[in-house]
């Protein structure tokens, strides 16, 4: 099973390689990966995507507990969540196939960044299942590389205030 | 000055905590990283900006390329590309501040996720500045909680075909 984690961190050099450390000696694979900065300038945000069973999920939470630059960790999996992966794509897009891959980048409402004769680059962000549905229908025109960041996700607003409440003892 | 690294790096557990030690133990600071699937399954693709000059630069290079798990380096910051970072936001809004936020997010060509009566759950992708030029336009309104991807970035068409040419060595 696959874990949605997000951690509030210290912005401070070596706190990334304090966590993935940590889960690599145990053997963890952490799936995707995303740090991002705060509104707060001293903490980032890490989200990352953990496979395994319960049990290795609560060691995780446990060893990053005990890390001193990680400030708070959640498991938003648990809770009703909203998450988003972005892509950028380059794909081989002749004459000929221009128009049918338009058409596809209007259905899954992405944005088309550069064009040349001969490719396309293309933005797209959603859910890993669009993103993944994405790269199926551009396979057959040529992909020619694409990158993509990792899932970030934040709790819908309900199960958010449920989280709180559990933080203040309520 | 920001240098924006582009690596291909093997998809096993560890990767992630060699490149970040290695970072860590020369005392670079990465300021964002993304690190995502690739069209290939074996293969991740990692962004990260580094802070430094062209000396740090040109070390974290070669110390990067000494790894076995890094497959390929490349500095966007020295070609044209095109860099996008999202974020989901959420912010206060009450039914007095619910237009003047729903206009900034037309402007921006955001999006929103989620309502509930207090709260608007947005998501915004664009360059860096973009996205922080929304965190400053959304602070007043009062931010709850915000996560971002950290950059993520493909050179344009031609910058790319003159890196392949470089890589064959034309």
């Amino acid at each position: 099973m696959k874990h949605l984690i997000s951690a509030l961190v210290q912005n401070v050099p070596g706190v990334l390689s304090h966590v993935s450390g940590m889960l690599a000696a145990r053997g963890y694979n952490i799936e995707s990966l995303a740090v991002g900065e705060t509104e707060d300038p001293k903490m980032s945000r890490m989200t990352f995507v953990v496979v395994g069973d319960t049990y290795i999920l609560s060691q995780v939470r446990a060893q990053l507990a005990k890390l001193v630059t990680v400030v708070d960790v959640q498991d938003l999996s648990a809770h009703e969540f909203v998450e988003r992966d972005l892509m950028l794509i380059r794909v081989s897009a002749g004459e000929e196939s221009r128009s049918s891959i338009l058409e596809l980048v209007q259905i899954f409402r992405a944005s088309v960044l550069d064009v040349t004769p001969d490719y396309l680059m293309i933005e797209v962000s959603g859910n890993e299942s669009k993103v993944e549905a994405f790269i199926d229908v551009m396979r057959p025109y040529g992909i020619v590389e694409l990158v993509r960041t990792g899932r970030i996700a934040l709790a819908r607003a309900a199960a958010s205030e449920t989280l709180q409440k559990a933080k203040l003892g309520d």
